[in-house]
Order: C-alpha cells, then sequence, then structure tokens
C-alpha cells in the first residue's frame, strides 16, 4: 500500500504527498521529520509543517537571498538567521563579494539532520565561509557588536510557530543595530492568498523599525496556494528599478531567480497592494 | 465525519478540501459535479479535475482576459472558446469599450449548471452584449468568417483532456483566419513547474501560427503548484511594456489584475525562461 505525507495546510485545506518517513527526532525544542516522497524529493518537516522540498525549495531559497544580496551595492559580510537546512548558505556563497556568511541556528539538530540528508547542505557547511552559531536569533543579535552586517536574513520557521520572536519590533530593532547604515534586512513573510493579516502585521513591525520596507513575492509550490512573502527593509532607499550589482553572468547559476524577476517580483497583486498600501489601479 | 474532496495532481500529489458533493451530472461528453467547501466556496468539478473554487477563480479569469484586452487597442469584438463557468464573461463585460462577447462552449450543461450554482455566471449570461453559442470551438471557427474578432481566448479545460484539439496548430490557424489583422489570440497553458513539457508543446505551436508569442504567469493557488502558464499570440507585435488604453479606473474593479502586473506577468523564472527562450542571466 502506497504511504502519504499529508499536511493540514489550514483546517479545510490539505496538502498529501506520497512518501514514506525515513527519519524523526525530538531535538530540544521541536520535532524533525525527513520523508522521502515519488515527485518531490525528501522533505523535511519541522513540528508537523513542511519546511522544504527537494524539488521545490530553489525559489524560496534563491528569492530570499539573491533580492537582498543583489540589492546591495558591496554585500561582504551577511548573517542568516535559522537556515539550518543550508539552503540560503548555498545561495549566498554564489556571491563571490560575500566572504563571510554567519549562520545563527537555534537547533543543532537541524543542520546535523540536513546535512545528512540534503547533499546541499553538507556542501554549504563545508565552505570555509561559512561560521555556525547554535544560538538563540535575538540572542545573537543583542550580543553583536554594532555595523557588523551588509545584509541580515531571516530564514526562520513560519511567523505564528515557535519563531514568532524573530517577527517582532524587539528583533527588527535589534537587526538595525546590527546592520551597518546602508545594510539591508530581509524576512520570510507568508502566504498573503491565505493568511492575509500576517503580511500586514510584519509590514506595520518592520516600518517602526526602518525607513523603506519593500514586500515581494515568489512561487514556492511547497507552500499553501504557492505564493510566498519575503519583505526587504533598510534605513537608506534601495532602487527596485534595477538591481545594484550585475556580475559577470558565470557567478550567479540560478533556476528562479533573473534580473527580471528582481524587479517584477516587487509587483504585488491587486488585493495585496490594495491591504498594503491602499488603491493601485 | 468532515467529507473532503481530493485530487489527484499527479501520480503522487493530492490536494483535499474539506468539502460535500452537492451535485453531479454525466453530461454528453463529461461528469460535472459541485461541491460546497468549508474555506474555498464552491467548487466546480470536470471529469474529476478541479476548474474553480470560488475564492481563488479570480487571478485566473482576470490575467486570462485583461492581459489581451489591455494590450489591444480597441477591442470591440471578443471570442471565448470554452469559458462556460461565465468567470472570463465575468471579466470581459469590465471593459465598456467591448461591444460583443460571443461564448462558444461544447457543452451546454457547464453553463446551466454554472449558471445555479455560481451568481456570477448567471449575471454574466444576462448581459446583452452576450451571445452565446452551443458548439465544439474547431466546427465554431471553421464556420466563422475571416477577420472578425478583435480578441479570441481559449478558456478550456487542460491541454491532457478532451480539450486537446484547442491546442493544435490547426487550432490556431483557424483562430488566426477569424482574427483581424491586429487581432490578439490568448490561451491558458499549463503549470510549468509540474508540466515542463506542455508549455513548450503550446509555443512550438503558436509559433507555427503566430509571428509573436509571450508567455505570462499568474498565482492561481487552485491549480497544482499554484503557478499557471498563459499565452499571448499575434501577426502584428505587442508591446509588454506598457498596457495599451489606460482607461477610467472605475472602468476595471480588479482583485488581481492591475497595471504594473500586466508588464511584470511576463517575466518568467529563470528555468521556464531556459526552457522557452535559452540562458537568460
Amino acid at each position: 500500500m502506497k504511504s502519504w505525507y499529508c499536511e493540514k495546510q489550514s483546517p479545510g485545506t490539505k496538502y498529501c504527498y506520497e512518501a514514506r518517513r525515513i527519519f524523526k527526532k525530538t531535538s530540544k525544542s521541536q520535532t524533525i521529520e525527513v520523508f522521502d516522497s515519488k515527485e518531490n524529493g525528501k522533505l523535511l518537516v519541522i513540528d508537523g509543517l513542511l519546511m522544504l522540498s527537494e524539488r521545490f525549495e530553489f525559489p524560496y531559497h534563491e528569492m530570499l537571498v539573491h533580492i537582498p544580496l543583489f540589492s546591495h551595492r558591496k554585500p561582504r559580510n551577511l548573517l542568516i538567521i535559522g537556515g539550518g537546512d543550508g539552503g540560503s548558505v548555498r545561495e549566498g556563497l554564489k556571491h563571490r563579494m560575500v566572504n563571510q556568511i554567519s549562520l545563527c541556528e537555534f537547533d543543532k539538530d537541524v543542520i546535523e539532520i540536513s546535512k545528512h540528508f540534503f547533499p546541499f547542505a553538507k556542501r554549504s557547511f563545508e565552505n570555509r565561509r561559512v561560521r555556525v552559531y547554535f544560538q538563540d536569533g535575538l540572542d545573537f543579535l543583542r550580543k553583536s557588536d554594532k555595523h557588523v552586517y551588509d545584509v541580515i536574513i531571516n530564514d526562520s520557521t513560519d511567523p505564528t510557530g515557535p519563531a514568532a520572536a524573530l517577527f517582532t519590533g524587539e528583533f527588527y530593532d535589534l537587526a538595525k543595530k546590527c546592520l551597518k547604515q546602508d545594510g539591508i534586512f530581509c524576512t520570510i513573510g507568508s502566504t498573503p492568498f491565505c493568511e492575509k493579516g500576517i503580511v500586514n502585521k510584519i509590514d506595520k513591525a518592520l516600518k517602526s523599525t526602518f525607513n523603506h520596507v519593500h514586500h515581494y513575492l515568489a512561487y514556492v509550490p511547497m507552500y499553501q496556494s504557492g505564493c510566498w512573502s519575503f519583505a526587504l527593509a533598510s534605513s537608506e532607499a534601495i532602487s527596485l528599478k534595477k538591481r545594484q550589482r550585475g556580475g559577470p553572468s558565470k557567478e550567479i547559476t540560478c533556476k528562479y531567480y533573473n534580473a527580471k524577476i528582481h524587479t517584477a517580483c516587487f509587483q504585488l497583486p491587486e488585493f495585496l497592494h490594495n491591504q498594503l498600501y491602499g488603491k493601485y489601479t
């Protein structure tokens, strides 16, 4: 008999994948599972929520990392909060200009399990430009020096779960403190088709800290509705009209991100534009 | 006990919605079902495939209709092939410049059932600008005069099902014959994340008939992956940089489409650009 991994996306919606569980561990704070699926490669599931599938993680990680890095003129020092699966590190490493990536992951098991099951994670964490800190993201920023990072990325779990502290004004204030004056902060958001309030809540909290906030979208088939939001925030203005650096095309090889997507992703559907900024058309 | 409507999107993927079936009929060519779902309103299911949900039909219909209509300078005469649920008619009627919409639907039952269950369908078909023909799309075009329509839209079921004839060179040749010289043809495509070959197949067939072919995307949460493709084809060049008509903002009220989306939707993710046109970045 076939076995299925089914996830309740909301009380009345389930997405199911033919898959068998090949690993389960309850770490200090969460339950981590790995499934092997028929169509989507391995699945990483934390506390019953699908974090990534091997087949469809690429738009998520590429858009979370290349949008802020290409919006910055000279990103040298990158901090990723969360991201223990190594996908964001992998994308950050594609930028030769980035000479240090610090990853702050609360749960050591997420990294160890990812390194075991996902080859890209193993490669990411073996790179000499990468430093890993097993700490709480908020604590890490509290203890960090001022004006250290060019780009800080929040690659945590959902804003409604245990990572809720990474979506608060306090966290954004600390991120701003640790960014250089021309630094850029980028965070995951939510699915605006299904969870309307969350994107507005993130917007409001970001705007209480940063002068400039821009939301953008990408197709991420592994999450409900297939539409996932991100937000870019900064003290100085960011041009969305074109990316700040071109770079040799051989530098960056992507499956989703490109220079045209870099500007197109900021154009929001009418309902979301309306919800965030008022009527557009 | 809760009842669920589950649909196999592919052999290893199912999407399930809490819903109960409230109608079923086998018409002359297909099985039509209506479900009432907890979260997504009523669902129209044809031959076991979800065609629309009340909650998420808006991006599909808006993007299928407003992209070609706003790409044309003076769309007066619109033909929709398929579209018996009335959603595309509803969007076409928003354009005051359009003075006639012909809808050619093979299956009369689809229209009658939609009128009964979906209030927007009832309103669409009661409008005096709308004419309905119960014919096969291919036959209808064969018998039509030359150079009659400004815009022709293919709003059929999936290219792999009984509507396969509406994705062939023969159909595109007939559509071109019935379009005016500056006419625009628009067709639904597929989900490029999951069914890679189909978009290329449509592209190839369209290019054998039309000089200009452009693919575009929209978030459509009711279909697998949430990403759905469309294609615009024409004999004369179409500018994608801006829409051809502005119009008073009160004319068109949309939940998804707007002027910025009009240009952004043509920017394709790298893998799809690569697949269709070669390497981009």
